[in-house]
């Protein structure tokens, strides 16, 4: 990405949803200075976590921005006929478009085609990088420490931890990097690979080069964005290829506290905290038997006095330091995992 | 497959070798029905396993194939220049080709054209269906019992077993059906989806569909060839996706039975059977708690009394019964899953 990148969120008719949103509200919390506006022309509202919320691609084009990115999650994944035309407009008015979902832009041949005509890039965040192969065995002998979120199911927040705690870690004069493995983070941090979108045979070997290419950018400590969960069976194998590729030192166990089934599915509850550090710990690399060290807890839909009885009772249950990051910050997670990098 | 297949093995340089010449080994073993020859120029033998050795495709054409199989693993998965020559040859004299590598055969656009103007099929084994997605939940609501092979490391004969333990079933009247997962499995069945192929997310939703084709198949009593190990890290993420999405009622352990190393890596030593049971056991569906029922222990490389005190080991050690299905047939194996599929 050679030019500043000046981002037009697209949020068509999702921009007050939480859960469909999760690129745009990413994106919006941890790169701030890249995003000029949202466009949604299905609400009236003009603003949205403080950025201008704009209704027309004119109204856009006052905040200068020189990327659309595709915000949010369409039915299924793929582009209706009026999202097709919406990112059309975007290639006519000279903007880069940026798109996580597991529908590429760039096989489109009419945008391929209207994006070489204007000049601009395509850029699929979910595309798989055409060289991956299995891992080389180089996770286990880099220097730096990794650190990997797990947690109970998907959509819990571990991206989130992992964003909290680099940004803790960078406050604290430590040289950390975030490690992107999905298109959010990708999305956020501008590189990096969906390792759920890469043939399995390559997941383990993509999250090594992952954790290789967080070496090369100068990181001494790592935080691994996790992938699904171990416990939730539609993408538990991307969960295990990504803990054995990125070969981590340590876990931080990440939960949705008021959570009791994965999925929302009565036939999965999630077991106790104790057992998920357990299950963890026991299905680790065997040449490196990383630790669960802290445990953070989404406390989102819970009130304050109910978040800290939470996080109390998440600590006591597995005799680890607890909190919840975003609403108490990430400093107790952090100090947790601090005597691991002093060693290292 | 309309026209009944007469396969020519294309084994060239590697008819001798056991480990490169996994596919043709088990097409002659487990469908040698199918095979009418196997062609290798770089040997003098004139026959392997009972089958004609030709040095010629001229000389193949004698035994009158349809169907031309790639029969081993070249370096890197990949096709030198001699075997798209060979490949093309085969082309011209009229057959088909089954290639189970990751290159792709069908991609190639001069391969392609030549299948086209002499009229015959390219079918890449290991190339995922267009529709895959996620698990619907089916997996768990059919009526058929899937026995999921499972094991302490790649290549240790996986597919053996459960081609083994569907014979002994099909002998015993069972409506059995082997469910292949892998290139091979697929050569020797004629049908499947190799899982370590297909994008990461949709690892569990293609076990599942394996499985329901199995019972569309007939299938009471499943199979199911397994893939890779939770121990082995390059294809653990694999295993868990199908593990999760084949939705096994039951397991049997395979081990190599003088392995000690994972991929013979010192730093991968194999934990003892009684851990692996636990271990598989404990990373279960939760929604169904599989248990391992049998041991099947590979003794290829032991003399006859070395394989019985390996077998007494294994079942001493895990409670379990054990074999070798292989030397010693697999009936000890059918009947320690027989009160499962009675309940079933």
């Amino acid at each position: 990405m050679s030019r500043p990148r000046r981002l037009l969120i697209l949020a068509e008719g999702r921009s007050g949803d939480p859960h469909y949103g999760k690129t745009a509200r990413g994106v919006m919390r941890y790169r701030p200075e890249d995003v000029v506006c949202v466009l949604d022309t299905q609400t009236d509202a003009t603003e949205l976590e403080g950025f201008p919320l704009v209704h027309s691609l004119e109204e856009a084009r006052k905040h200068e921005p020189t990327t659309a990115l595709v915000g949010v999650a369409t039915a299924g994944g793929r582009f209706p006929p009026e999202w097709r035309r919406l990112l059309a407009d975007c290639v006519r008015a000279g903007l880069d478009v940026e798109n996580g979902l597991h529908e590429f832009i760039g096989d489109d041949p009419e945008l391929a085609d209207l994006a070489a005509l204007h000049g601009v890039e395509l850029r699929d965040l979910r595309k798989a990088p055409p060289d991956l192969n299995v891992p080389t065995g180089e996770n286990l002998t880099h220097d730096a420490t990794s650190i990997l979120m797990v947690g109970s199911d998907c959509a819990i927040g571990k991206m989130t931890v992992a964003l909290e705690l680099d940004r803790e870690a960078q406050a604290r004069g430590i040289r950390s990097v975030f490690v992107p493995t999905g298109q959010t983070g990708i999305a956020i941090a501008g590189w990096g690979i969906s390792v759920d979108a890469v043939v399995s045979d390559f997941i383990a070997g993509a999250a090594e080069q992952l954790v290789l290419d967080g070496v090369r950018r100068g990181g001494e400590v790592l935080f691994v964005e996790g992938q699904g969960s171990l416990l939730n069976p539609l993408y538990s194998g991307v969960t295990m290829g990504l803990m054995h590729g990125s070969a981590p030192h340590a876990y931080v166990l990440c939960h949705k506290a008021d959570q009791r089934f994965v999925e929302e599915d009565e036939r999965f509850p999630i077991p106790p905290l104790s057992e998920l550090v357990e299950l963890h710990e026991r299905i680790s690399l065997i040449a490196r038997p990383a630790k669960v060290l802290a445990v953070a807890l989404n406390t989102r839909d819970l009130d304050e006095a109910d978040a800290r009885s939470a996080v109390a009772a998440a600590a006591a249950e597995t005799g680890l330091p607890a909190t919840d990051p975003v609403r108490f910050g990430a400093g107790p997670l952090l100090d947790a995992l601090t005597p691991l990098l002093a060693v290292a």
